[in-house]
């Protein structure tokens, strides 16, 4: 409030001040904390990949070693800031952010013994899922929420889905190993399962095909099917969504007659005229 | 219940006993044998699979011999349990799960005589569909449920779909085998159906395309057709899985003549004309 | 009634006789005629098909030389006998399905004059659209016209759609020619609007395929908007399917109390339990 | 009314009577203005394409420069008249339509300076956008409305949506580069991205593939995940346009406030409280 009177603040509240900036998002100077975070990740994941063409490699590789460097130090600074001013220090270490943001800086470190895993530090890619803080305020949140909500809601219907393709990509890949054979790069099964997650998911790289007239008719039939079974997750998904997009405009119920399903900017209820409030 | 008093079973009570555990999952030593089933009908896929692989052939080729014959002793022995413990061996026999655990022992057999056939073992990776026996209790039966219902319902579109997707693409594979010719890989009428399937599903291997520019005009519209074929399985997949998850979650049942699948909003049976409770 | 003491029918009676034999299924030599149509088109289809593969052809190339004409004959005569019998033979001539027979035979005999149109045949394909009339009496109807009356409705959306899409891969294939150029395959605009199509739809038979990192980029964006676009007629597609199905639905009003949307099994009104009748 | 008593229009009369056959399609003489105009477009655009095939360039060259040059007179000329007769000739040349208008004519003169930039011609394509005011009156525009109001409504979710796909493109890319090394394709980072882009909206050239057994199976992972994650759009657009149709078939304005887009079932406007009559 009075800063100008007080013009030292005790140990409690600077950490309370810090915690603030760097945890939350609600305040100018944390929004501003978590747009600079964010450019500082997108730039460090950029540095990291152009440093692997190698002609970009030639010509700015100290430059990139520098940078490469400069974002290890901000961070490791940013991870221990976030271990001092967190509540409990050791639960935030265990969560998920707090092994996001320590695997963003060990790469570097652990790249000094072992060389190439250096390009591990992508993994501050991760980070990026941070931004959606800084839009807490904005309608992305309302709607991951409802694209997570819809995704919660499909895992079962999607875990049975996944096991039948698995099912049918091996025993198709057996088959096509004993018809098509070594010789037209069904070396094995694991590799001619390869080919028919390949096909089944129509991706179809065309490194590996059927040559024979029998092969190319089981494949056939594989495509076909594939174009039913790719219906499946989608149908789902589209099932969830719709009732996730339901129950979300459904918090907003009517304390007059009780009616639920009004849109998220509604005032008033559509059915008795009665004023809503959020609940 | 008091099996201290009586050390020894009879043989009926023996059969019960092992039926129990053989085919039902509701006690301990019953889902216990099932998961030890799941887990020996994985790893002798992975075996057969593994097997086919030439470094790992080389390396392990004995070890795989003899885990080979391990389960394959293993699965004679439960089918042979299975067969003296069921109520109606016969009926058993000719089961869906009867054959395919028949069809799970007889290629390591019949590979004795014909070499090759072996590999036709990966068939047991159908008998994992017993996996879903184990999580009965759990929510994967109604999410199946809804699956399979949306997919049974689905049926009779999809067959009409499939028709026209067929007259489509053999008359496109004879259209392309006139404008590109066996010069350019479409050298029969089936291979350019072949052809029309891979890319009507967007697969697209790449193996054969059109060089011609009017061939490659023709693809342009196949391709832009199989954007809106892809649409109509997906919808009649999405429609009709809508309806089951509705018709699941409000499993009305009519008190008069017992049958279910009622609308969320029904007050009476629609085949007898009974009022409905909502359970 | 009684033929066995009328032993001969007057001309207009044949007329009407065979005229229910061919054109209607709904007695059981109308339904025999069209079982044996429908064989008849599919082994013709497949007789011409199989005459393109060069080994068949040299081993049964009479023998399908021999089938082919014979298809020819059987169906040219069906063809006159449905000129004859049809109650207005210049109508059926005009319709949709009569020059769907016309060009089942004509193939045949303008081959004779110019080699090469034979293959044509496989427009007899397009004759197992019969096939439905045969399914008449069965379910199948009913799920076509849902499908029918959906792709129907959706077609105005559908045409805004395929317009956008044609002018993006214009726009996109001019702009990959300009980066990638003639020496990495985009060797005019109209073959760069080609590989743009390839793409969109996520064909990809890389046959074409970007190699400067600038031409990869621009490919990345046009896939992830592809991953969006073919979402839009799924979506179409899905929501005009939904009311289809419902419309269908609803053709059983309650007589009662006026309410629709009951299942197409249903007997009694499950709203006011009154009993239903087929509109 | 009586043009014949005055054989001349003022100079405004003059501006007006162009403004509303250049600017509007609700006259006879407005509609043939665009539909030449259209054409004109598209020819011009088929032109630019077609020129720069080697073989028609060699053959009609000249006929292409004439043409191209006639084309961009007309556009010139078309341009100017819409700066002449616009109402507000500063609004509408910073408006959508000036811009594209005059993109539409530049690349021609600044060809004349800078090589190769006169393909870039093919900017008229997006004139053709246009051709959406001739079908003003017809249904196009309410089913275009339908998909715009679609796509507007899921922009938020597809933000967070491809968001999420970049992080898992870059990470697995990440991986691929460690895994596959430049040696199997895999020669940086972004190109890794760029294969990981292609295989997870299933375009999948096969440029790029992955070779060893590892490489594969991540491969075979990713696939599985493309599969599921392609549902998500799929899912978000049809459920907006289940939405938007909805609203648009059912559009009940409020008569205290004015506001539309109320549910099918409204009794009350949402905003103000207003009772609501169907219109």
């Amino acid at each position: 409030m009075n800063a100008s009177t007080e013009p030292r603040r005790t140990r409690a509240e600077w950490r309370d001040y810090l915690h603030r900036i760097i945890f939350e998002a609600d305040t100018p100077a944390g929004k501003t904390f978590d747009v600079v975070l964010i450019w500082a990740i997108v730039l460090s994941v950029v540095v990291v990949s152009l440093d692997t063409v190698e002609s970009y490699h030639d010509r700015f590789g100290d430059l990139f070693y520098a940078l490469e460097w400069f974002f290890t130090a901000l961070f490791t600074v940013e991870y221990v800031l976030r271990l001092l001013t967190a509540p409990h220090a050791g639960r935030y270490a265990r969560s998920f952010f707090g092994i996001v943001d320590l695997l963003a800086v060990l790469p570097s470190y652990v790249g000094l013994l072992v060389p190439g895993s250096q390009y591990l530090m992508v993994v501050r890619g991760l980070r990026v899922i941070r931004v959606f803080r800084v839009l807490k305020l904005m309608e992305y949140v309302g709607e991951a929420n409802v694209l997570r909500r819809a995704l919660r809601a499909s895992r079962y219907k999607i875990t049975v889905f996944i096991l039948t393709v698995l099912v049918i990509v091996l025993f198709v890949g057996a088959l096509m190993y004993l018809i098509e054979g070594p010789e037209h790069g069904f070396t094995s099964i694991p590799r001619a399962a390869y080919w028919g997650i390949v096909t089944l998911t129509t991706v179809g790289y065309g490194d590996i095909a059927p040559e024979t007239p029998l092969g190319q008719a089981l494949a056939a039939m594989v495509m076909i099917m594939g174009y039913g079974i790719i219906a499946v997750p989608t149908g789902i998904v589209t099932v969830e969504l719709n009732r996730a997009a339901t129950a979300l405009a459904n918090q907003l119920r009517c304390p007059g007659c009780g009616s639920g399903d009004h849109p998220m900017d509604a005032s008033y209820c559509r059915l008795c005229g009665e004023a809503l409030k959020q609940t």
